[in-house]
Formats: C-alpha cells, structure tokens, sequence
C-alpha cells in the first residue's frame, strides 16, 4: 500500500527514523497474528508502542486494515443456502482500502472509546459500502466487469444473486451492529442504527446514485449537482462513520459536529482526487479501468474545473477538515493523517 | 375486499346483526376521516364500540388497513431528487392486504400495547415487504409486468430506479422503525431492529428467494425444498411481524413462543393457499396473472401434493395456530378471525 508517513513528534518525544523501524517491523509482525485471531489486546499494546515515539500512517493503517479483514473474514459464515452466503462473502471481502472501518474505529478511540465497541459498527459500515457497489455495478446501473481488480458480483454469480447478495449484506449489516456490539448503552446503539439508516438510503446513498445516473445522460450538470452526486455517494456514509465512532464512545455534541465537519470535507476532497486520479493514473494502479469518466463524457470535477484548480479545492478542503480537529490536540493524529493521506494518494 | 365474517360472540354479549351493522357504519365512516389523518384516539374509540358487542373480521381489516394506507401514505414525502421518493411510494401505495402491519399491531395490541406503539414498526414491515416485490419483480429475478394489478415498479420507472426503490425503502424501514416509535423502552426497540434485519435478509426474504430462483431451473424440488422457500420467502416475516408487536408491548418470553408459532403455521398454510389459489381462481380474482406457476412447471403445493391434500394441509396448520392461542383467551379472537381467513379466502 502506498501511503504517506506523517512525520510530526507525538506526545512530545523526539522522532527516531531508526526506532520508527523498528516499531513498524514489530507491529507488521504482530499484524500478521492478528491476520488470524482479532485480538485487540494486541492492537492496543502496539498502539502504544507506536505513540510514544512518533506516528506513522503506513503502520497505523496496515495495522487497522488487518485487524478490519479479520474481523470482516469472521463476520459471515456460510451456511445452506451457500451460494448466497459466499456471493456475500465473494465482494465483502474483495480488498479496498477499509476507510470506513478504519475511520469510524479512529474516531471512537479519539473520543475515548475502544477498538471493540466499534469494530462491529466498522464491519456494517464496509458492508453497506459493498452492498452499494454490487448494486451500482449491475448491467442495469453502471454496468461495471470489474470492481477493486476482480470481476464484479453478478459477472461471477449472475445478475439475480447480485442483486439478493446486496440487499442480504444491507439486511446482515444491521443485525451485525444490534448482535455484536458489546459495552455500549442501547441509547447509543439505536443512534448508530439511525445514523447508518439515514446514510444508506434515499437521503444518502442511494439519492446520490439516482442523480448520478441521471446526469449520466445529461453531459451538461453544473458544479452543484456534482456536489451534490458526491456528498450523497460518498460524503454522508464517511459521515457516518466518523460519527457512529464517536456515538459509540459516547461524545459529546460539539464534537459529534466537529468531527461531522471533518468527515464532510474529507469526504468531498476524496471524490475530487478520485476524479483527477481518472485521469492522471493507470488502470493497474486503480485496480478498475481508468479514464472511464472522459470516455462516457461524464461530468467530473477536472472536467468542470480543471485539474489544478480541481487539486487546489481538495487541499483547501483537508486543510479545513483538519482545522475542525484542533478541539482534540494531539490525539487526533491519526485524522489528521488520513486527511493528509486522501490529498497525496495515487490510488 | 373479500372477507369472511367471524361471528362468534365478543366479551360474551348477544350477537345483533342490526347492532353490527350500525357500528361497521360508523367505522367506515370514521375510517374515511382517519383517511386523512391518523387519530389512534378515534381507533381506540371504533375497536371499543366493536368489541362491546361482536367481532366483525370485515370491519376489523377494513378499518385496520384503512389506518395502515393513511400512515403509509404520511410515511414518505417526496422532495428532491423526486424520482426516488416517487418509486418507492408507487410500489409501498400500490395497495395489498396490508397482512403483516395487521398482525404487528393486533399482536401488540393482544400483548397490552397500542396502535402508536406498533404504527411505525407495522409500516416499516410493509416498507420491507414492498422492497422483497420490487426486487423480485425484476428482469433478473421473476421478470413479472404486473403486481397488485399495476404495472410493476421497474416496468414504470426502469430497472434502474427500482433496485435502487428497493434499497430505499430497506433502509428508510430502519431509520423509520427508531425515529417514530414512542413511548416504548430503547431495549424493545433494538430487539424489533434485530428481528426485522433478520426477516429480510439471508436468514429469511433473501436465503428463501435464492433458493426459489435456484429451484425454478429444476423442476423437480422436493417437499422439504418447498417448505424451505416458503418459509423464508413468507413466513419469517410473518413470523418478525407478530414477534415485533408482542416485543413492542412488553410481552413475555411464553407469549412471544406462542405467537411466534402461530404466525410460522399461518406463514405456511397462507403459501398452500396462495399455490392452490394460482390455479383455482382467475386473474381478476388475483390481480397477478393466474396459471403462472403451472406455465413455468414450477413446484407448488398442489403439484407435489394434489389441491386436496393441500387444503387438508392448510387446514391443518390453520388449526394448529388457533391452538397456540388459547393462552390469550379471547382477547386474540382478531388473531383467531385472521387465520381463519387466511383459508377461506379466494384471493
């Protein structure tokens, strides 16, 4: 994974290049036990390790996608009748880069809370973003072959399992959050069904695919509908994420609506650099067929605005979603990073 | 609407035909003005005067799906983009027996609670159940014109918007459930999400469609199979709609046991029916083309069994819910009324 190392000292200790390699080596070794068994015991002794010297997004994120896979691995059996179970499985557990998850784990540790009261929350949050590409994918939507370097859902179970294996994670996702959650007050947990209910749906989601679909047609929508397009495709389920963290943990208002700002920005910036990497990345590095927008003539935000001005945006962007993290001080590292991540990937 | 007249006496006052036929007047009439608005008071006020003298089934579900469509009909506003809101009110507003609100709210109401409690949980079931149409409707799946006797969602709206209906109205069905339900305890309400993601999903709607959709190719299922599909396919969401009204009121672990298996031998004995009705009663009867399943040699009941052995099957399973019953006394006779009807119908 290609990643950004962000260099500054935390909690005050001076950054050591050798120590910082030999934190990730360890970490990198213990990740490989957790590949197998989700032990969060673990993750929180590595964690430590990591803050007393200095904090690194490559470690932290290889370290938290692993722990995310292997919770993800356990989270479905399969059972009879199989094929829908492991269609289910098949895209759920395709890769991706688990920022959901990984968002929504950070924002709770940041507000105090642990990797366990989250981790089922991160889980249905990766399942609902699946469910919603198998559905996007199909012949009827975008009518994608290939989705994160496989053959999309229904190019491998057919159209039918497709569309039974989205509605059967957008189903699952729910019953994962209510069953699994542990040490959290109910009070909470309703919140979060909330949250992700509203996130998935007409007003989320599935509101921001039927214009973009649309505006598929159209060739000529304004900056306005596009941003509209994005917060709904991919700002309000970031939303969720970083809020139901922090419900989780049991924040307070005011930083619910901090942390909601963060994920708002980082949101729409990611969309931004997703539409200039279209253009400027390979296939192989995207891992789906790049250049598709310009090929379909679909409106984009290089498209509207330019590529630099595009980038310029989706930096002021990050800069704003990290400003709103400073009530937080130095625990907020791990956001601040992300942000920073979203603006240097190339991937 | 169709109705057989369960006539038995009510809190053991005299049956007076003239008496009923007043208070059906008065309800209907009543019923039109709760058209508009939902009033529970004016409900509370209908059941009372009902239940002082007989119970009459045909005003019971008259009067019942008249305050279910006037909920539905308040449950979704159509803002932008509209075309989303305006396909998932098509299908959820296309009429139906509203079966499975009417069990939630009689089962609550048997098991102490109220109308309000019940009203959103009971639109939220007939949001669920309208989401499981629209997919199977589609090309991919069944490929039907027609339901309820209009033109199916994706034949109006195109395939597109339909899926998308579909995973509208999942998700709205959850956010709706723990936004409008009052005055009931958080626990009870988080045990109703439970049980409703499970109805839907693999476990249930999905597990039973794929395994349909698998059995349509074989043509020569067995009885086991049959009884799987529709299981899955109807009874467990039969099964989550009467759980769900007893959770809401505070039942019991017993009462929730009996009226779980209840509602499991209705599920079935209303699929028996529903397979010998296909090819008995005609299209108009119907509203969906009759003679279908015979046309794609499709297992059914009959066609494994004979009409008659199914119909001694349902009767069978009819009776055997009543039996669950007793424990309630007379307070379940609408529970009583509905089984029976659910073999006496003709559509």
């Amino acid at each position: 994974m290609n990643t950004k190392v962000f260099e500054k000292p935390f909690q005050d200790s001076k950054y050591d290049e050798q120590q910082a390699f030999e934190n990730k080596t360890n970490v990198e070794n213990e990740a490989k036990v957790l590949n197998t068994h989700f032990q969060p015991s673990q993750l929180l002794k590595a964690n430590t390790i990591s803050q007393k010297t200095a904090f690194d997004l490559l470690v932290y994120l290889s370290q938290q996608q692993t722990l995310v896979e292997a919770a993800l691995e356990q989270s479905i059996s399969v059972v009879y009748p199989e094929k829908i179970y492991e269609s289910m499985r098949y895209s759920l557990l395709a890769g991706g880069k688990r920022l959901r998850p990984i968002l929504c784990i950070a924002s709770c540790e940041l507000c105090g809370g642990t990797v366990q009261m989250a981790m089922p929350t991160a889980c249905a949050l990766e399942m609902f973003h699946t469910a919603s590409l198998i559905h996007d994918d199909l012949p009827a939507m975008d009518n994608d072959d290939y989705r994160r370097g496989k053959l999309t859902n229904h190019k491998v179970y057919g159209e039918d399992t497709a569309i039974l294996a989205g509605d059967g994670l957008l189903a699952y996702a729910f019953k994962f959050v209510v069953e699994r959650t542990k040490k959290v007050p109910v009070e909470r947990l309703l919140q979060v069904v909330d949250q992700l209910s509203y996130a998935i749906g007409a007003g989320g989601l599935v509101g921001g695919q039927i214009v973009d679909l649309a505006s598929e047609k159209l060739h000529n929508i304004d900056l306005e509908t596009l941003n509209f397009i994005h917060r709904h495709k991919t700002g309000v389920l970031l939303q969720a994420s970083v809020v139901s963290g922090a419900i989780l943990a049991g924040a307070n208002e005011q930083a619910v609506q901090l942390l909601s700002r963060y994920a708002h920005n980082i949101g729409l910036a990611f969309q931004i650099i997703d539409d200039v990497l279209d253009i400027t990345a390979t296939t192989e590095e995207l891992g789906k067929t790049a250049g598709k927008d310009l090929l379909v003539q679909k409106a984009t935000y290089p498209s509207l605005l330019g590529i630099e001005e595009s980038k310029h945006r989706a930096q002021k962007l990050i800069d704003e979603a990290k400003a709103e993290l400073a009530f937080f001080g130095e625990k907020a590292v791990p956001l601040m990073a992300i942000a920073d991540h979203i603006i240097a990937r190339t991937h």
